[in-house]
């Protein structure tokens, strides 16, 4: 497949998207065989079945590195009762906040649970999105935490998209451990991770770093375990309040430390020295009203990458557009609509640990967006408006 | 046609919603026929075409009473450069600001203006929405003004939707009357209005109140002419700050004032007294990071119906998810979903003076929407996702 007519942003890593007008686009066997300006193009490619784009916008497809959209029930009623007036023991007392989604989920078969997610899924996809993290996180029991990468896995076979899944057993203390964290850690979910890896559902172990889940310790012993296992890290951060888990997964070579809100600039020096990104969720600041925002130009001066994911979740960010989080990582933080574009593919590959997604280059997956838009800044300009035109995914339109 | 097995959010002013479980809707000559339980449906529609809905939510058809849908260009670049670090001189130099819009709408044609609208109504129209109001205001002589009024009115014959248009000719002072605001409200403003009207391009007359733009007395001079050929009137007031707009409007008997960020109490009362409709634009207050909302309390205290609308408009608010603008005046404003779900549906209908439509209730249009939720608080809650299942516009699916 030739693609022709087309601007390219190869988002390779040269300036201003590393566009080129009038490019070209070869693609055999799934991969971008060949990319760059058409007057360039090797004559070998000359006869492959041409599309023509009019002068379209291409883009390596997007990648959501950051997501919860495996999950049981939603919490509409719940975000409702809080407008009407209803305090915080209201809402518990009525089987609120993240309780019930992880009863929601224990009750929902795998089955259930994929064919919830899929509607936000295909959401996903019609944007343009190739790649998708899933977490776990909801479960906190083995058995459960198990189903829910079951159900992430099957998103793969049901949908044409790519899953990383990520363990998150060590997302909230369940009921049954109230005021037992310690316990549930090293009873529940470092099990439970040894179960899961050794059913293959494992491409990276998460934590939540925070006062309202777990300690810098706690965390460390799941980190471990993670890396006696040879799995990649990453951890929620710094969201609330900073408790020094960015440091922690600094320490681990994280691939990413995510939310960052209360980070600071020692902080992103060690991300940087680790070679860690910082994975940024407006999504979920927006949701909470929260007001310090990451350090941004912390993260530029230190030379960290940032990606930017949806967080998509029932509780804090019930966001299923990644062009959304790109305008909002733009307007709250402001970050550049580059940096916000680089965030959704460059970055987002790296945070996943994927080196042949994210840019238009030779050898790379041919997932690809074609956006109905002039410039690329326009992806990030426009708020709750979709100008995807055709997705490409494995060279497949 | 019969809608049966639904749950009828019927928006009519009855408490929750006006909720009805297992209701039925019959539709006959483009009409609600009949609304209500399904037990209690009149024999007389029971042979009529049925449509089983499976439980899904029937609501009033969404209505966008405020937008700029209608505009050449974007301002994508100038999104850009102000977040690259430009000053506003620099953005102004490289021709950004409301006077890009106003050059690229009057460079373009009628055609054109028609063609770059259709993918935001398209979008518009994807999330339930079957009546948009549309402005001028970018073409700031009387040629351009009707020639955006005439491509308003295209919309409608293009799309199956409803259009209401707003004559906006008092938006800015073009540069070419630049420090001479007086003369272009009288040599151009005015005339143009009265030549729109002729045409039957009016369905209301607006005005932006505000330092940027007109001062209490020009807009009145705007409004007498509007009383004069019986054509109600509206009012961009106290967006960026407090100079009288909303009481000018509520002395006009206004069908609404809109922004409304810098009113007060007592502009709620004299909008209370006047019967006129708060229209609330988040999408405008989250662009532009504005901290001061609108006093969504004072409205509620003094009973003046609110509307919540999507002000698409390339400069403040590029922005045609009214879903979106739902949350976002429910997160940013502390609206409740029912609050701002009457924004979108009987509100809005009233505050375009539409008493045919924006509720379920026998003898008005039979514009629905059918929602893939179970709750109409997930309309508000869920970010960036559509649940819209199908639309029902003038009786016809
Ligand atoms: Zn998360
Ligand atoms: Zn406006």
């Amino acid at each position: 497949m030739l693609l022709i007519n087309a601007t390219l942003a190869t988002m390779d890593g040269s300036p201003a998207y590393g566009l080129v007008k009038q490019g070209a686009v070869a693609i055999r066997s799934g991969q971008i065989a060949w990319a760059g300006p058409a007057s360039d193009l090797p004559g070998e490619y000359g006869q492959d079945e041409r599309h023509e784009l009019e002068g379209r916008l291409v883009t390596p497809a997007l990648i959501d590195c950051h997501t919860h959209v495996v999950h049981g029930g939603n919490r509409a009623r719940e975000f409702e009762m809080r407008l009407e007036g209803a305090s915080y023991e209201e809402v518990a007392r009525a089987g609120g906040g993240i309780v019930s989604t992880v009863a929601a989920t224990r009750a929902a078969s795998r089955e259930q649970l994929l064919a919830d997610a899929l509607p936000r899924i295909d959401a996903m996809i019609a944007e343009g999105v190739s790649t998708i993290e899933i977490k776990s996180g909801y479960g906190l029991d083995a058995e459960n935490e198990l189903k829910m990468l079951r159900a992430a896995r099957a998103v793969a076979e049901s949908r044409p998209v790519r899953v990383r899944t990520s363990f998150l057993g060590a997302h909230a203390v369940p009921p049954e451990y109230k005021g037992r964290p310690d316990a549930y850690i090293d009873d529940v979910c470092i099990p439970a991770l040894e179960a899961a890896h050794a059913e293959g559902l494992v491409d990276a172990v998460d934590g939540f770093c925070e006062g309202i889940a777990f300690t810098p310790d706690q965390i460390a012993r799941v980190f471990d375990k993670a890396k006696s296992l040879g799995i990649p890290v990453k951890l929620h951060a710094e969201q609330l309040s900073n408790l020094g888990g960015t440091k922690l997964a600094a320490q681990y070579g994280a691939l990413s430390a995510d939310h960052l809100e209360y980070a600071t600039a020692e902080d992103a020096a060690a991300m940087a020295k680790a070679g860690s990104l910082a994975v940024i969720l407006p999504g979920a600041f927006y949701t909470l009203r929260e007001t310090a925002a990451p350090p941004i130009e912390a993260f530029r001066k230190a030379g960290v990458p940032m990606a930017v994911a949806t967080d998509c979740n029932p509780g804090s960010s019930p966001m299923s557009s990644l062009l959304l989080s790109m305008n909002m990582a733009c307007t709250l933080f402001r970050m550049t609509p580059e940096e916000a574009f680089a965030g959704v593919t460059r970055n987002a590959a790296r945070a996943l640990g994927l080196e042949d997604a994210g840019q238009i280059k030779s050898g790379l997956r041919a997932d690809l967006a074609v956006w109905d838009v002039e410039h690329p800044a326009e992806l990030a300009y426009r708020i709750g408006y979709n100008p995807l035109w055709k997705r490409i995914f494995g060279g497949a339109l």
